[in-house]
């Protein structure tokens, strides 16, 4: 890496497209964060990425009053894939969900899918809140893509509409599944022919229940779907969101992305 | 399960042995908290666990003024063993540590080791909240134990020191490591007569840098260990917690006890 890029300690996602030399505009936030909070000049080098255009060196080159620009330098990083599966969760308590979708993101969630359940404590969702979130995670894990925030549905009105073609993998809590594990390491060799025709992880989508689980009407509609899989996760309690980020971490390890190394670093 | 056992919300970790029909002293905070903030009366089953003798059933025979008293019934289930690997992790701030203390002892933690590391944000470790939340995230999760908090330590000590006999996965940042599950998986094959005498889980060390991740001095003193292996996390950038949280998660579902099922619920 070159100095500059060693130097650039702030990663930005910006949605102006991103090509060598262009000059990207950037959120009054996002300059009043880099002039007010991390009290940054022009000339600082930083990172920049779009979701589309790789990751970028840039320079800023304008920053008061709210107003900020970055100047794109050297592509840093091609964009590529990043597919993950998408995290069905119910809604929970402010800090335990802010903690869920943190991690979610940091794991390589694709999609996050926000379902009212019946034994859910709330169905409201603040999706801008969420979004912010979201963004700030991607920034700092080093992803190249923010994942989507879908509209909150509810879960049975999911289930019923073919769950977005999905392959579920329910953590049901009952224990009627086999290990989570075990039934993705029997995914990947199976690969074609069964109910999954392709291991593409953006294809499954992982569901977790709320802190008071799912329904019996929940439980016995989402089990009698062909393209729904129980599983377990071990044989402890676990809060809603530790389901959520051992789910996905399980995920990763068996069938998604952690065979990958990480980014060269120092 | 019997009415009253389903009936049995609070479940409580006490000092005493438990046998049938004994009396159980609570201590001050625990009878407050069952009469001013659960409002719980005599005559109210409740569950209790003391990491010796299994999980109980009891009523509550005394409840006023700070002091409580449980009679123990019938026995739910017994002892049995609960062994996990140690977490070695170098203090965080406080929201953040919270979590990790809570996500480790749901996901089966054996015993917690803070380390004091050279890039590390704080090296007070305050044990008596740590423990305050290690029971409560025990009694929480249906754990039959509480797993101990060490003292802490300097890292480069304890590893100089052998590291209490453990071999050490170290969640290298750098990348140097191949993936968590494949090294797992290859110890679990390998079997005796490697580095790694048995694939006794109490025998395994997961440890974590900190935010700063180790130092360069850190690094190398640690991958000279026999009794050292690297390993990578995945692509992205995991903040501290996130990294304990996942390897352990990754532990438990490939050597450790994720292919036990829950015990019974509803």
């Amino acid at each position: 890496m070159t100095a500059d890029a060693t130097r650039a300690r702030q990663r930005l996602f910006v949605h102006d497209p991103i090509t060598a030399g262009c000059e990207i505009e950037l959120a009054p936030e996002q300059s009043h964060y880099l002039e007010h909070v991390m009290r940054l000049k022009p000339g600082t080098p930083v990172k920049v990425f779009n979701g589309r255009d790789g990751e970028w060196l840039g320079t800023i080159s304008e920053l008061r009053k709210k107003k900020g620009r970055i100047t794109a330098g050297t592509q840093l990083r091609e964009q590529g894939t990043e597919a993950g599966p998408t995290l069905v969760f119910a809604p929970i308590k402010k800090q335990r969900l802010d903690f869920l979708i943190e991690k979610a993101v940091e794991l390589g969630v694709g999609k996050l899918q926000p379902v009212i359940t019946q034994h859910g404590i709330t169905d409201k969702v603040r999706r801008d809140r969420l979004q912010a979130q979201v963004i700030e995670a991607a920034e700092q894990c080093e992803r190249l893509t923010v994942p989507e925030i879908a509209e909150p549905v509810r879960l049975l009105d999911w289930v019923a509409n073919g769950a977005e073609d999905h392959h579920l993998l329910f953590c049901d809590e009952t224990g009627s599944g086999s290990p989570i594990g075990e039934v993705l390491s029997q995914l990947l060799a199976k690969g074609a022919g069964s109910v999954i025709d392709n291991i593409n992880v953006v294809n499954h989508a992982l569901v977790i229940g709320p802190e008071g689980g799912f329904s019996a009407d929940e439980l016995e509609r989402i089990r009698k779907q062909p393209f729904a899989t129980p599983v377990s996760l071990g044989p402890r309690i676990l809060r809603a969101e530790t389901a959520a980020i051992a789910a996905l971490t399980v995920f990763q390890d068996r069938i998604g992305d952690w065979s990958h190394r990480p980014v060269a670093r120092d």
